[in-house]
């Protein structure tokens, strides 16, 4: 998969994907990110890409020609399958998009900043609308990451342990189980007697009832019948 | 307000917190982010701060000891007001949240890596669990940031413009109208002709009514009657 990201502050962006599960995806040559400095395509000199907003109110909009110039010249190298804009009144990120996005092959994803793009890109150019959730962050490039991240963990090879994705929360509606390891007591704390059992059915029933549970408490929404 | 970082991971998070908001706000003295590594507390000489699961399973679990540590080390410097644990399976952060954590004044945020925490920790440590969506990353490290950003940028007086975060998506449970910056006419795509006419009220009605339009599209369960 490659992925290319449109931003005014791509140093933003450089240890997330040096690091970690980004980085392995990368040095197995399983994704490619590229983050690209949005001044590269400026209207002047000074290398602006952003104004006030028409009707007057505060924070800059970041203007048409420098993405759409920047989209029309990355276009040229590979056809995307998506342009994604995040923002936070975009489509909400859940697990099931992330499944689906881990499927293609070019993505191209645009940080807003301040108080977002011209919507005239969101109209033409735009073909997917990401929120990463209910709040407000200062740019888009953390939501990128985020995204970033979802999808590349989910890449066949990526995770050392392929079954390791299936069990995460929300792969089947359902929270994941609470989780232990050494020691047996910590500080008269005790792991349930189950899991050192040794009976793995036993066990699997356990995990299945816990999540169960955790969801009706935590997340009756997304409970199935 | 003082945020406290625990992490194994603590070189991923370097580049978002020394760029864009969060380093202004550093810089303005209202904001500390104090990254640790968790490994500092490990249990052995190798720096072993995570182990298998307890009934068998994929994914490494962080045990409890070197956090239980890290947490009563930490503690004596302040009280912190929340201990915050990023898990997919925690209450899911919007703006409310981000509005009601951003008047405290200590933090300490704990993020997970592969299959999470021994839960031991979560039961007797942590005050509030918080996932930034319903999905999930290889760690907690970038919901940290995302959960600093959100928080950070609303401490008064981080933002220029401090009516900037009051016209944000979701601060009156409505999501913000589309803006637009020059040119008026972009390839034969046009601004919006009120947003020119100089006319404020009726410029703040048509933003409201597109505020509202926008809502009802795209996230009609956020709106309120």
């Amino acid at each position: 998969m490659h992925i290319d990201i449109l931003t005014v502050l791509p140093e933003l962006l450089q240890s997330p994907f040096e690091h970690s599960i980004m980085k392995r995806a990368q040095d197995k040559g399983l994704l490619k990110v590229q983050v690209h400095q949005l001044r590269k395509w400026a209207v002047n000199e000074y290398g602006m890409v952003d104004d006030y907003q028409y009707g007057g109110g505060a924070g800059m909009v970041i203007m048409c020609e420098p993405l759409a110039k920047a989209i029309e010249e990355l276009g040229k190298d590979r056809k995307y399958d998506e342009i994604i804009y995040l923002t936070p009144d975009g489509e909400r990120l859940n697990q099931k998009i992330a499944n689906t996005l881990s499927l293609k092959g070019n993505i191209l994803m645009i940080c807003g900043h301040y108080k977002g793009i011209d919507d005239r890109i969101r109209e033409h150019y735009v073909t997917k609308e990401i929120s990463i959730g209910d709040y407000v962050l200062s740019g888009g490039e953390l939501a990128a990451a985020v995204l970033v991240d979802t999808i590349g963990r989910l890449i066949p090879g990526v995770l050392n342990d392929e079954t390791s994705a299936l069990f995460d929360s929300f792969q089947d509606d359902l929270l994941a189980p609470p989780v232990y390891t050494r020691p047996v007591d910590y500080n008269g704390w005790k792991v349930p007697d189950i899991l050192m059992s040794g009976d793995h059915k036993k066990i699997a029933d356990w995990r299945h009832e816990q999540s169960i549970q955790r969801t009706k408490e935590r997340r009756p929404d997304i409970l199935k019948d």
